[in-house]
């Protein structure tokens, strides 16, 4: 009996993605009840052949799927009873509603996790292919979004490397989080059959089991930790649009976007608008939104399972969508990009940038690093009142300044700069040379 | 030469608290600057023997603090250069304030998770303390804050314990990653020095040094991986809170609030109020809103380090101060909670609560599951229309129902209730204890 | 040409529900250029024909979706041309994506914004109901979830009258901010045309036209505007949940709620879950989400439009399409909402909760309030100690205290209470009638 | 007697602010006491005198301050006592602390709200002078950060005035919902005697009085308005702030950002940072956080007032100091910004930029404009494959796309672009202008 509101508690419209695993974790406990002896093989037989016919008419699109029954676990358990009869209703003997949901939502969970990690994988590897085909490839360096120091655009995408390295490992820990099976805790206090808890979850792929019913529950952390590391990995990802957007505009210029992550104007032909990068840039808000969402739902909730948890489902369904269609596009955006080297090269080559280095060649000379930053300050501010640069100067002329001034800033270039960053993680080509091999050799181990 | 606006981008009033960090740091940098020959054996002592007066002066309050200066590093690097003059300077090779503020965050934080876990750890003893207190101690357990199931108390206590094993368990693996010396990026790029990373850190007690200056610099990850640690946490907190607000009504008289942790009203003389778990469930506020602040912060912040970094550190201190308060109060309230067991008994002994349990017997006697639910719902509307309990009926009187339906209720009770749930994780008593005692051994694992 | 990653800049899953307002729009600036002498006559009428057809199409199932045209506008324009040819071209004289789409937008939301004010209308309709209905019923009223003075359940009923009353407010401000059309502004600049905005303003129902170009395609206030006014609502909402979810509660018992918004349990036959409320407040986590996600969106953003923008429109429907069916379920509910009088009534005449009267009545009799306050909690100490309530006491032995304490409490009733609360605002029966009045009549005036 | 835990549920370090609003309320209501004849106007005297000294007391800094007061009512309170004995426990007749604190909330939001309202005309009047100042200057006008079509600075400048502009109705809104007194309303119920609200108020210049006492009490509305508000203005900063940084980069190079609100590098001497936009950008994290972090402490709290509220204050002043300074920092930057045009205008002569204007000339020949745009794109294809501008082509060689093709592009310039925008907020010069003078009416009515 369908009841006048029941559209506002439906979930079938998403959770009917949970199917397979409800299935899956069907079959498991009926035969761990009748390995027990709780209900006879026959029946186990019955059950699972319904179920398994079940999963077919639903892969091949010709279940009946009932608005009414709410939600996948009300339609599988229906049309089993329409299948086997009354034999589908011992299914339920020692497990509840509450640990069956929240059972099927770990194991999606954990595929989930696993192709997130994937997708990220696959972007790293993108970025090592881009940091080797542009080695040597200077381009400035920012802090403030003000040209700072010369640095490798190798050294750049690893950067972002790193970045993702990290995501990787908190989804794996993320992992082992979600890998406890709640089956068997019941409503919420266990069940009073003698069923065997871990024979179901070695059937299913769990590594353990949950030890205590209540929390078991109305737990819902590994969903809040999946979101954390979305958001973290989203925000990552924001940072790298942000720099595909300024990068591929007019006043930068350093790259072209592949037209396939491009579009034009309807309004203005000359447009090659950075699209993708934008929207993964926006998205990012959706992944936060989830995150707080979810936060929301379960701040001051009394034990044990609430009706609330059901808003776990849909928000988590959208992150993990948005979070691995982005990674595929910045996969494939990164590989494709083309960098504009007659663009970098000059940028970096700006006499300005070398401020640091003219300091640093100072402390070389005897001066502390304070009083040499001082000097140089102090010559810029003469550069830019003649409206030169810093390149364009006779060092010599201010020997009043320090005695160490000489000549001008020839021997120091973009290429000395990085050069001489030659310490561990600095951009110093050879460094980041034996980085990128590091870098390779962590894919490599994660996959082999 | 102080701005006109220097108010606004000052962190002194917040980042003072860092201190003893920037010392330390700089102690180790210079050491191992010295140990590299780019410093002077002697330069070092100065530097060190300066660094260490200054320290003592912000023990002791005598620190002449500057609100001009800014931040913490600029007010000890000023003394300094009054304390040992020119050699101050020298502090600086090889070292820019991006590298600094971020390995003082990086040591400071290391610092608020050890601290965090140790108070969670505090608040786990408490409650098994008071789950053994009440060890066999029955109370209603509640599916959407209505009485399921009958559960023993020490079980409630045994879920709480678990959720927060999960946030150690975060703040271990946020530990992890936070034992990273960024120091030796510099400003965005490495250094050109020829410095010794391994030896700082090994000074420092860093695990680890980072591996790409470019994310060393604009890294906020481990950050983030605390907000969202201490978010999960608190939003755990907030769900006691909220069994401690209900429990301490009058409607449901569970337990008695020491009254160190109630107060009284302005205006009404009987109120007993429980304003710490009230204003522990509220303060979930401004934890979610750190975290989602520093979300913000971050989404589209191109590379390297720009200025919106520096709003990392403010709520990072306001949500450590307040996990850390907030865990202290809880252990303190549980400790001292009294449990009034004359009043959860009666509630779990209420007979409508055993249904399952009836439904259960019922399947023993050959029922489906399904079929036993549909029997005793039967049940409960035909008491219901005559006023009485399941507990009050002759079950005899409707074998039409079912013929296994006999005599009445008295055979199931609470007690039977909850020693029926015999399952790993269930609130059976004699699992309930094992669970104590594993959970005891988790602690003494930990500490030891 | 579809793009291989159209998928993910496609939006016509969620954007084909601003089809009427494309086409309208569309109709209305066809008819604007005709009149301008723009466009020919003859082509405005092909258009109009053509767009009405497609309309048409739309409304009876059989338009043909095409996923790989993106989006709304792009498939009601290629259709167009289908059906009229290169005329379908001349539409976009004047007029760009970026204005065209901003103007959907807001005539969706102004029709949004009505529809919810109308929802909200209806529950503060079954508000002022239901305070009809049980007008004089007492129950008490909780500070800090203690029972703290006796008020009338329709004085609480009131309470969110009001709260709703702002929402109602704020969603009018909203609509008169959303009531200014952007179309006009072209991509960014304004158009080279001589169009006529305020004649097309005219046509669409639009208050006023936008004062700045760069401004009209790149803000989306408007849509801010409505995220918050609905998570305020939603908050309302989510308090009221909380309460109805308590008052159904076995230990409160003030109230039934219909079975038609109450599900059982899968395994629990006794049970009758609040879910509706349950998941109302629940669903104040994806409304507060939405709203911070697009917040997280705009964040930072140069002018003028960015794809990012594509994400106002999910999370939009989505808090839409949550606030009015929660707001239908909230007016369903509170109607058929039944009130236990046998409970509510006791609870409010337990004696301790009228201790504040108690004092006021001393007070009455010449103590200052703070010393009244003081003997009533010693009295209430001395009944606590003796195990009796304030009601049991035989005031007159505790002349010590007070020269004014005689006799007992019998005078002091929870009717005497709230009678006594006769000022503006309080629960005094009379003002609370004359409250009802008077919402009554904002309700009349707003709809006639 | 102070708690052990006293510090948890102190507030004095952050509610001592309201202490100005505190006495008011206080004096204002006992005037109102004396008048109605509730207390004697020999005792209003001495209660006035008392908090008049007190108000004087914290103003010379001679005020003892006590933590162990937790708040700043107990220590006005408490101060009154030692002051003036007894007759001070006369103040809290009529009076709750629930009542009380609200009020002075409202009392201090509205002067919050006005002081916002004032310093965001001051930028609006920063922003026209800037207008005016660089009245015809021309740059490109952007979407999605590629060069789209040429804009006036001026008009530029507008867009944010009217972003703004709304920012101030909306805060001027927030001040009418604000404007309403809930002193008189009691802990929840009202209050037994015959006090005179509407007297009160007219004392306190509220507009109007709470129609409900227990809305009164425990509503928080007006704060999450004020939160909202000034994330969206915060968030228009932001927008801003973004341009800011990207105008003063060196691929920009649009504008100079005067030096007070520059800072320079601990380690690259020719670094100018943008730091006061960036921690301007960074600063919306935090103000959307409180806004998240208020919304989430009052979902799900059940009526009335519970402690959870008291977490309504700190994140209010946080918010509110933010913004103030903010805009402080901004109304400064514009003002003493200059404006590179030697940059600016090159940079909107681009050709390419001025492909829609080719295309709007072609459609004023006879093409329809999706022909005219095809047309544009292939010549702007020829041009890129042939390395030259659009500006560089012979367009009469392209007769074959259309017969309207000739010569080249010199009669389409910037200033014709600009020109030919000539509609109701379009970039023309001639509607800047008028735009310009209506905004400076809109300024001078508001403070006039």
């Amino acid at each position: 009996m369908p009841k006048k509101h029941s559209l506002y508690t439906s979930s079938i419209h998403y959770d009917h993605r949970l199917y397979m695993k409800d299935i899956e974790g069907s079959i498991a406990h009926a035969r761990m009840l009748a390995k027990q002896g709780i209900i006879a093989e026959k029946e186990f037989d019955d059950i699972q052949k319904g179920l398994k016919e079940i999963l077919s008419e639903i892969e091949n699109s010709s279940f009946p799927w009932k608005q009414e029954l709410e939600d996948i676990h009300m339609n599988i358990e229906s049309r089993l009873f329409e299948k086997i009869g009354d034999t589908a209703g011992k299914l339920h003997t020692g497990r509840s509603r509450n640990d069956q949901v929240a059972t099927d939502m770990r194991m999606y969970t954990k595929d989930a996790i696993l192709e997130t990690i994937h997708k990220i994988r696959s972007l790293q590897e993108s970025l090592l292919n881009k940091a080797e085909q542009y080695l040597e490839v200077i381009l400035p360096g920012y802090t403030h979004l003000q040209r700072a120091q010369p640095v490798l655009l190798s050294h750049h995408m690893l950067a972002y490397f790193y970045m993702f390295e990290r995501d990787v490992e908190r989804l794996q820990e993320c992992f082992r989080r979600t890998d406890v099976m709640p089956l068997g805790s019941g409503a919420l206090a266990g069940v009073p059959y003698p069923i065997d808890r871990n024979f179901t979850a070695d059937q299913l792929g769990f590594n353990s089991i949950s030890n205590n019913s209540m929390d078991a529950v109305s737990d819902r952390d590994f969903l809040l930790d999946f979101h954390s590391s979305a958001s973290i990995c989203m925000m990552h990802l924001s940072r790298m649009a942000e720099e595909i957007v300024l990068w591929s505009s007019q006043e930068f210029g350093f790259i072209d976007i592949d037209s396939n992550y491009t579009t034009g104007s309807s309004i203005m032909p000359q447009k090659k608008n950075p699209d993708f990068a934008e929207l993964a840039r926006g998205k990012t808000g959706r992944v936060y939104g989830n995150l707080i969402g979810l936060l929301t739902v379960l701040k001051g909730l009394p034990l044990t399972y609430n009706r609330d948890l059901q808003e776990d489902k849909e928000s988590f369904f959208d992150t993990f969508d948005t979070i691995r269609n982005t990674l595929d596009v910045f996969s494939g955006m990164i590989s494709t990009m083309k960098v504009n080297t007659d663009k970098t090269l000059p940028a970096a080559e700006d006499s300005n940038i070398l401020a640091t280095d003219l300091a640093d060649y100072l402390v070389s000379k005897g001066e502390t690093f304070r009083k040499a930053h001082g000097i140089v300050s102090e010559l810029i501010n003469i550069a830019s009142s003649r409206k030169i640069s810093l390149g364009e100067m006779d060092l010599g002329e201010h020997i009043d300044l320090s005695p160490h001034l000489e000549g001008n800033m020839k021997h120091i270039t973009a290429e000395s700069s990085v050069a001489n960053r030659d310490v561990p993680g600095g951009t110093n080509p050879t460094r980041v040379k034996k980085s990128l091999d590091e870098a390779r050799s962590i894919l490599r181990s994660d996959i082999g």
